[in-house]
């Protein structure tokens, strides 16, 4: 047993990395886990789906904010995100960490409660890993391998086809929003601090946090999307609603309008935006970080994929359409439409803050 | 075209983006490269390999020391290394960046120049990447896919197998005490700074240097292991001989003896060692970062080995042999032998300078 309290430098290298090689199940398709020169799976086919994502102290989360197993849980979930977008299915994934010397063994301990809970969760395996040393900065990369069947590309959109979109919008930016306030979560997704907010408020606070600490791509929906060929083209919702129906419209050679009164902005955003003088629909387009699968369908098959929703458990709605033109995106209102300038969060830009929020 | 001069948060993360995308090509095996969900690859078989490694500034290099080109090749070496101790081919690779906004652009160059350098040499495809901005250090993950007919793995040495190892040893911990003494390459890997050398010394300074910033594993002969069966274990040497001849032991259950006389001592490491009163022996067996090959080989395929390393162009020596004990490495000399004690490296403790020594 290792001391939580104790740092990484009284720990040692070796006996941390001990400790992950013991806490590392082996599982389908893993021929060797952790422990050779190498980590060794069967073949992924007939594609293989390899995607990166990384999490930076200071830039996508702070360590005050973040409770570490609910980090582990996000790092993980950000590539099977990119997984699902491609219609793919999520096998195997890959954790380097660079941890400051002075970190206590309990954040590695809750890091992997997190990683390990999560790749359980999706049926997905940890194969391998790295662990370094760095000077004051937590860096969690994380690599994750799937398989898909059948590809769903970005480019795949085709003039007619509708846009729609999973779940809501915005829950993840206002909780952004709310850590900045003060509100916190504990190690177990409980709320243990509401900031300015009332009791009362719980509900929506929670839920708005969870979805900024702990988003839920829909995996499995992804998956069936591959499987079924129901979708022509397909991207997940990391940066906002508009930068990427823009991207996917760039891909495809299109331009398209979404219907400002469609949109699925999630309801505990709009309590808290309402309360914080916010746009909500605002935090729908541009807020970033929600994890959701933006689609292009064809019109006829679209009461197919709201079907296939449906078994899913996932919300599904059509907010506006594919249209011959420019790659650029406009939204709709009553009074006719209105070009939607698409900013994108910009990390290396001198003069903004680092933030959790801080969509790639 | 980018300013070189110009700094990350200058020149914006999307036109970072843009020009990594540009540069970086497909490949055989590549479905999608960079620019969609995920990268999508044919499938690897019938084993997949997979590794990842990082290279952290302060820990494991230092940008005063290393020109940011060799930093790009040795991000991919280290992988690299790690597909040949297990029999295999490397193919694939992504990397993954992070970034402090003050970077120059000049450096993130560089660093592709030599991933992408690197990768074509070897016949890789680098098929995805993010890029973090970051606090202040620059962190290079880099994960690596191969493939593999048959596995070498750590645990298959028998007793009585002989012990060989590639190429020479030391020079890469020879190269570390050079940079710490003033000694420089520059992007092109010649000699900018002979410190406090002559320049009559030239050839052995920069030969250590390359061989610390610039390591070349034996790849194709790794491949042919694998291929070929001829040997029953490999690890790869980059924490040291001799902790690395232990973690064969300990894999295999059995205890090994080196033959002092018989180290392939590099014998411009040795020049550095006696100039610097260093014992360059010591060097060999603990320096680290040689990313050479240490092999298990049954003494009737010793010849067969040989050959296979001539047509490959590797150097290859007995150093010793494995026999039946608890896990140990002894070191024979004229007088006897003597348990080697093996320290290892340990990143995380305190008061050990950050170091571009630094083994993994």
């Amino acid at each position: 047993m290792i001391d939580p309290k104790a740092r990484l430098d009284e720990v040692g290298e070796r006996a941390l990395l001990r400790y992950l090689r013991e806490r590392i199940p082996g599982g389908p398709g893993v021929v060797i886990g952790v422990g050779d020169d190498t980590a060794v799976i069967e073949s992924l086919g007939p594609f293989g789906l390899v995607t990166v994502d990384a999490l930076v102290e200071g830039t996508h989360f702070r360590r005050d904010w973040a409770p570490p197993r609910l980090l582990g849980r996000k790092a993980l979930s950000t590539g099977l995100s990119d997984i699902a977008a491609m219609g793919g299915t999520p096998r195997h994934a890959t954790v380097s960490l660079s941890l400051p010397p002075e970190t206590p063994f309990a954040f590695v301990e809750g890091l992997y409660d997190g990683l390990l809970e999560r790749a359980a969760e999706t049926s997905v395996n940890l194969v391998g890993g790295n662990v370094s040393a760095a000077g004051n900065t937590v860096v969690v990369d994380v690599t994750v391998l799937g398989q898909a069947e059948r590809l769903l590309r970005r480019s795949g959109a085709e003039r007619g086809d509708r846009i729609l979109v999973t779940g809501t919008l915005g829950a993840s930016a206002a909780g952004l929003l709310l850590l900045a306030q003060g509100v916190r979560v504990d190690e177990d997704g409980a709320l243990s601090s509401t900031g300015l907010w009332t009791e009362s408020s719980s509900g929506p606070l929670l839920r708005c946090l969870q979805a900024h600490l702990d988003p839920r791509p829909p995996i499995a929906l992804g998956r069936a999307l591959g499987e079924t060929a129901t979708a022509h083209a397909a991207i997940d919702v990391s940066d906002g609603l508009a930068g990427d129906l823009l991207h996917l419209c760039e891909e495809s050679g299109l331009c398209a309008w979404l219907d400002a009164a469609a949109l699925p902005v999630d309801p505990d955003a709009a309590v808290v935006a309402r309360a914080g003088g916010r746009d909500a629909t605002e935090m729908a387009l541009g807020g970033g970080e929600d994890y959701q699968l933006l689609l292009a369908i064809a019109p006829s098959r679209v009461a197919e994929i709201r079907e296939l929703a449906l078994v899913w458990g996932v919300g599904l709605t059509e907010i506006g359409e594919f249209e011959a033109g420019e790659p650029a995106v406009s939204l709709r209102k009553d009074d006719g439409r209105e070009p939607l300038r698409v900013a994108g969060y910009d990390h290396f830009r001198a003069g903004e803050p680092p933030s959790e929020a801080a969509p790639r």
